[in-house]
C-alpha cells in the first residue's frame, strides 16, 4: 500500500490514526485527516495508519484510494496496532460502544461518529470509560461535525459574546428526502438493531447538538410525535451501494428479493423546552420533498436572532434589534472572511467551503485539544445528553407526546 | 358625510354593508369594500352603508375618512339599518359572537373576523345560527384572509388538481416580534377576556385554517407548548394608539400607570396530525425578533412540495418530485400571471399585489356567494373547526402537551 | 354615472382630477387618486371628476367602473371643464407634448405619464410651457412612479444622509419578457411612431431617473447598444386586448393579418459615467425570459451599498461597510415600519404593499405639493434630462457605441 | 521532505507535477492535485513532484506544507526535472510566456493559470507553441477554473442540449470590494507591469470565458469602460501579505513607506455582441462595496434562462419557458445530485462542496486528457481568445467606447 498519507508537516511528532468503517463516514474522515495538516498548523502531524473493514478486498481498495498505509479486516487488530494512537469510529451506531471502549481499554485517543451509541445504557459506559481513559491522558471527542461549519461556529461565539440576550424560540429541521420513492431498499439505516432510530438518532442527535451548541444551554423536557410512513420496504440487492444504504463496517448482504419491516422511524417532530424558558422545535425527517439535506436553524433572542441553512453553509443570517428598525432587517453574513473561525487557513473572501470541511476542522480541534491535553468538545458526555434528549424523544412518543423531562 | 363610496356599477343592486368596528381590520375592510367593485366585475355593487364603533367622534371621522356613508355608536343601530345588508364584525373576539348571532336574527348575512369566537361554545352557537339562517338565504363567512392570497390559493388549486400527491409534512409558522420589547403595554389583545388567547388564536388560528385549507385536510390532534415570555406589562396611557394597541369596538383607555398581568400566551407551539397520517408542526410567536409578518407554510408530499412565505407573498415556491432530478428544484413561481387566481382583473405580470388585496379578494369571493346564493367558504362551521383545534391545543398545552384530539 | 368618487375628507376643497388614456395606466392612476384620500391626510380632496378617451363606450364604462364622474371623448373639452383642476395624462408618448401644452395653457396643473415625451424637442417645449405656468401657481409633476415604493424612497434618504459616501457604481436593470413568443402581435408600443423607443424608452426611462433618483446626481455621458430581435410580428386582431397592446387613448385597431415591421428596439444596454465619476451600466430588455418586471439597482459607494429589486418592492437591501467585516453583510430591510417613507400611513410592520401603491404615493405627494405652492418633483425638467439621456443612448447606439455626452 | 504526495491509487503510472508559484493559486492547485485521485477514478496518478519559488526558505516551507517532494527556485530547473511530466504555472501573468514556451520546449505538458497572458502576441506565441507541442503529444490547458463548478458546467450541457434555443442576453458580473479601503497597498496585482490590466484581466478574463463556455458561442465585438477610481496607494511594507498582496512567484518586498501610482483599472464594464446576435453585459470591479466574490451570470434565450452565483456555487437557478405560464418560475437546482457534473464521486445529495473543488474537478479533466491524449479545454487557443477580447475592451476604452471588433 505504500507510504502512509501524512498530514502536514514532516517535522513534527506523528499522529497514527486508525478509522473502523470506510464507508460515507470513512471516506469524509479520511478526506479531514488527509487535509488537516496541508492547510492548518498543527503540533502534531496526522498520519493514516490504518482502516479496518470487514470486507478485506473492499477495505484494502478503500485504503489504496484514500492514502491508508495499512488495511485490517479486524478492528481489534487496527486497536492493537502500535502505530494508531487514534482510533476514529465510523462504523454504524450498534457497534460505537464495543468498539469505543476496546480503544480507550487499549491505551488510544478516540474520535466516535453521532450518535455515540444507540441506547443511553451503551453510551453511560462510554462517558464511564472515557472519563476514566481522561485522566490517563487519553481525549475523547464524538463527531458532531456541524459544530464545526464557521458559519454555525461564529452563531456560537455571537451568542457567547452575550450579542443575543434572553433566548425566546429555538427553531430547528434537519430536513431530506431520499425516503419518498416506497421502493428504496430496507438498508441498514431503516433496521432498528442496526441504527438504533431513524431519522430521529440519525438527523435529530445532529440538530439536538447544534441547538444546544448554538444555544449554549441545554434542554430540560420534549414532547415528541414519530412516524413510519412506509412500513415494509423491498430488502437491499447482493452489493447494496449507495453511500446511504451501505453498511460501514461491512457492506450490507441482502436475498435483493421480497420486503421487509421497517423498523425505525421515518420522521420525528418536538418541541421541548431550554434551561432559559426558551421554547424549541425540532423535526427530523428523510420525507420532505425536495429538501436534500437541509439543516435549518434559527434562534430569535430579546437583542437579536440568528438563523443558519446547511444548504447555504457559507452563509449566516443576522439580525440586530438593538439598530434603529428602520435600518434593520436579517443581513447575510458571507462566513469567508478571514477572521471568521477557520477561515484564516483558507481561501480569500467570498470563496466559500464545503461540506467535506467539517471534517477538516473536527481534525484540527481535535489534534489541538490531544496535543494540549485539554478535553476536547463534544466530549462523550455531550454525547450522552444528547442520547438522552433522544431517549426521551422516544418515550414522550410512546406515551401520546406527554411533555417528558431530559434526565440529567 | 355625503354620499356613500360604491365599490362598481352603478346599475347593479346594491349589497348594503354595515361595519362593526373600525380600528386595524376596519381600515383594511374599508379598502376591501370600496376597491373591490373597481377592480372586479361583480353581480352586486357594494355600498358602504355605515360603520359603527363606541366613539362617537372617533367612529363619525373614520366613516368620513374610509367613505362610509353613516356612522353607528350602538352596533344593534347598525344591524337595524335598512341600508345594511351584510354585517361585517371587525370587533375583537369577545363580542363575535353576540353581534354574529344578532345579525343574523335580524336578517342580515354575515362576514365575521377570524378567530370566529373565543371559546368553542360561543362558536357552536354561531355556527347554529349561521345554519339556520342559510336556510333563509343568508350567508355567513369567516375571514380568514389569507385563503385569498393568489398565492395560496394556487397551492390550495395545485393540491386539489393532484399535482402533490399523499401528503407527508405540513410545517408552519406565524411569527411577529411586536411583544419583543418589555415595555410594551398591556393592550386588549394581551388580556383573556377580550381577545381569548394570544398568539394562539391570533396567529395560529390563521396557521391552522391555511394549513387546512391548502391541505384540503384536517387536523385529528394536536400536542401543544404555550409560554408567556413577559407576565407583568405596563398599563396602556389615555389614548392608545398604534393598531395592535387599540380596542376594536372601543378604543383602550387605562391609567398609564402602573402594571398588570398579562393573561395570554406570548407563544405557542404545538404538532400535530393530519387525517391523512401526515404530521404537521406549527408555531406562533410574538417574540420571534426581526420576523414581522412571516407567516410560511411549507407542504412535503409524495409527488411534490409547495412552500410559502407571506413576507413575499407573491412568491410559491413549488418542487416537482415528478421531475428528474438533475433538473429538478424549488421553483419560484411569481404569481402575477393573468391566468393565477384573482390576477386577471389587476395588473401585468410581475407587478405585484399587497396585504390588503386578500379583502378585496374576500369581498369579491362574498359578493359572489351571496348573489348566487351559494354558501361562501370558509364558513362558521370552518371558523367553529378551527376553534376546536385552538381548544384542543389549549387542553394538551395544559396536560403537559399530551396528544389531545380534535372533538369532531 | 352618479357621484364622483371621492378621495377622503369631505370638508376639505376639492381637487378636480381629468385624466386622459384609460387603460393600463389609466387604471393605476384611478386608483391611486381614488384610494389616497382614504389613506392620507390630505390638504385637499381629491375628486375623480372626467376621464378621457376616444372610443365613447369605452370610456363610459370605464369611467362607471372607477367612479370618473364623467366621461369625454376630447381630451380638449376635457380640458375645458370647470370641475378638473389637474390633467392627469395616461396616453402614449406621442401625445403628451400637446395635452400638456395645452392643459397648462388652459390653467391646469398637470401630472404627466413617463417617458415625459417621445423626443427632446417636444420635451423642451413641455418644459418651458411647465415653467411659465409655475409662475402662475400652476405644478406640473412627470409620472416616475417608482420613485415612490417606500424601498426606493428609503434608498434616496439613506443616500442623502451619507450613509454610503463617495459613489463607486450604479447597476440598473429593468427586465421582462413579454417580447419572447414571436406572435406577440405589433401593437402601438412596438412602433415608432407612437412609442417614441421600446425598451429604451418604456423600461430605460424608469431606470435612467430612479438611478438618478436614488444616487442623488446625473449621468454626464453614456455608451449604448439597441437591438430588435424580432422584426416582423403579425399584426393586432380587431379588438385588441391585453395592457401591453392596447392603445391608452383610443384602442388599438388592426387589420388582423399579415405582419407589420416592428421599429422600436426590443432591448438597449448603456453603461455610463455619473458626474462624480461613479460607473453605471444599464440594461432594458422585453426578451429576458422569466423576469416579469424585474427592476433591480444597485449602487456601491466606499461606505455601503443598497440593493432593490421590485419583484420584492417591500425589500431593500443595504450593506453598511462601516460595521467589522466579520458580522457584516447585506441586509434584508422589511420597508414596512411606519418610520419608512409613506408607511405611517398604512398596515403594521410586515403586511406589505403592491405596485399600485405607488400611485397612491405619487397622488399624495403631488396633492401635498399643489396645495402648498411648492414644485414637485420629478418636474418637467427631470422628465427633460431623462429624454437627453435616451436621446443619447439612441445616437450613441447609431454611432457604434461611441461615448456621447448628456446635453445640459 | 519526505515521500511525495500521492494523488491515489499506487498501481496507476505516475504523471509528475511540477508548479511554478506558490501563492493563492500555488495552494489552490496544491490542494486540487493532492486531492483528484483520492476522489476520482483517474488513469494516471498525479505525484506532487516539486514546486518552484524564488525566495528558497519559503518555498521550502511551501513544499513541506503542501506535500510537494522536492522545492526549487529557478523555474528552469523545475523544468528540467525528469520527474515533472506537467508543468503547472501559477505566476502572475507577465512570466506564463516565458515558462510555457520553455516548458513546452522541454516536452512537457502545461496548465496555465489564466489570464493567458498579459499581451495579446504574448499569447500568440504560446499558442503556436502549445500546437507544435500537441503534435508531439503534450497537452497543454488554461486554468479557467470556474468551467469546473458542477452548476456551471451542468449549464453548459443544458445549452448544449438545445433547452435554451435561441439565446438573447447574458449578463455577467464579477464584483469583489477588496480595493475600497484606500489605504490598500499597491500590490503587484495594481501593477500594469506585472498583472497587465486590473480587474479587466483578473475578474474580466474568468467571465468572458465562462459566459463564451455556457453560451457555447464566442463574443464579436465590445464597447468597453474602464477606471482606476483610486489613483494613488502606499506602497506595500516589507513581509507583506494577504493573499491578494503577495506575489505568486517571489513575494513582494517594498518600501513600507511613500505611496505609489496604480496602472491598472479598478472596474472595467462593457457591453457586447455574440456571434448569434444576443448582446452581452459584462462588468468586473474590485470596488463592489459588500460583493466579496460576486461572480454572477445570467443568460435569456427563447426557451428557458439560466442563472449562477458564485457566492451560492452548489446552486444553479433554472427557467423553463416551455411550461405553462401559470406553474413557471425561476427554480432552483441543487447541483449535489450524482447525476450532476462531477458529482457520483463526492458526497450524498445537498452537501455541497466549494471553491477549491474546482481545482481538483480541473486536475481530473486534464489528467483524463493526457491519458487519452485528447487535447483538453479550455486549450491556450480559447486563452488567446480571452486575450483578444480583453484587448478590444482595452481598445474601445482608449478609443471613447466605440464598439470594437474581436480579432479572430
Amino acid at each position: 500500500m505504500g507510504q502512509p498519507q501524512q498530514g502536514g508537516d514532516t517535522e513534527k511528532p506523528p499522529l497514527g490514526v486508525g478509522m473502523v468503517g470506510y464507508a460515507f463516514m470513512g471516506a469524509a474522515h479520511s478526506q479531514g485527516w488527509r487535509t488537516v495538516g496541508r492547510v492548518f498548523d498543527l503540533p502534531r502531524r496526522p498520519v493514516l495508519a490504518a482502516v479496518c473493514g470487514r470486507d478485506g478486498q473492499a477495505v484494502r481498495a478503500m485504503a489504496d484510494r484514500h492514502g491508508w498505509a495499512a488495511a485490517e479486516t479486524d478492528w481489534r487488530a487496527l486497536i492493537a496496532r502500535d502505530d494508531v494512537d487514534l482510533v476514529d469510529i465510523c462504523t454504524p451506531g450498534d457497534s460505537h460502544a464495543e468498539i469505543a471502549v476496546a480503544a480507550l481499554a487499549a491505551g488510544k485517543h478516540v474520535l466516535c461518529e453521532k450518535p455515540l451509541a444507540n441506547t443511553v445504557a451503551e453510551a453511560e459506559m462510554m462517558v464511564a470509560a472515557a472519563e476514566a481513559a481522561q485522566e490517563r491522558g487519553q481525549m475523547s471527542m464524538v463527531g458532531f461535525n456541524y459544530r464545526r461549519v464557521p458559519a454555525t461556529s461564529l452563531a456560537r461565539s455571537m451568542v457567547a459574546e452575550g450579542r443575543l440576550g434572553t433566548l425566546r424560540h429555538v427553531r430547528v429541521t434537519y430536513l431530506q428526502d431520499w425516503l419518498v420513492n416506497r421502493e428504496f431498499p430496507l438498508t441498514w439505516r431503516l433496521r432498528k438493531e442496526a441504527a438504533g432510530s431513524g431519522a430521529l438518532g440519525d438527523l435529530g442527535a445532529h440538530i439536538i447538538d447544534l441547538a444546544q451548541y448554538v444555544a449554549g444551554e441545554r434542554l430540560v423536557g420534549v414532547s415528541g410525535l414519530t412516524e413510519t410512513f412506509v412500513r415494509e420496504r423491498p430488502l437491499p440487492g447482493g452489493a447494496s451501494s449507495g453511500l446511504s444504504a451501505v453498511s460501514g463496517a461491512g457492506g450490507g448482504t441482502g436475498a435483493g428479493s421480497g420486503v421487509g419491516t421497517v423498523t425505525v422511524d421515518d420522521a420525528a417532530l418536538f418541541t421541548g423546552r431550554f434551561a432559559s424558558g426558551a421554547l424549541a422545535s425540532f423535526e427530523a425527517s428523510r420525507f420532505a420533498t425536495g429538501r436534500k439535506n437541509s439543516l435549518r436553524i434559527e434562534l430569535n433572542a430579546e437583542r437579536g436572532s440568528l438563523a443558519f441553512d446547511l444548504e447555504r453553509l457559507n452563509e449566516l443570517s443576522y439580525h440586530d434589534h438593538t439598530e434603529p428598525g428602520a435600518h434593520a432587517g436579517f443581513r447575510r453574513i458571507l462566513v469567508t472572511e478571514p477572521d471568521h473561525p477557520y477561515l484564516d487557513a483558507w481561501w480569500p473572501p467570498g470563496h466559500g467551503l464545503g461540506y467535506e470541511h467539517t471534517f477538516v476542522h473536527q481534525a484540527r480541534d481535535l489534534v489541538h485539544a490531544i496535543a494540549a491535553s485539554r478535553p476536547p468538545v463534544p466530549s462523550f458526555a455531550d454525547g450522552l445528553q444528547v442520547q438522552r434528549v433522544l431517549a426521551a424523544v422516544e418515550e414522550s412518543a410512546e406515551k401520546n407526546s406527554v411533555y417528558t423531562p431530559i434526565a440529567v
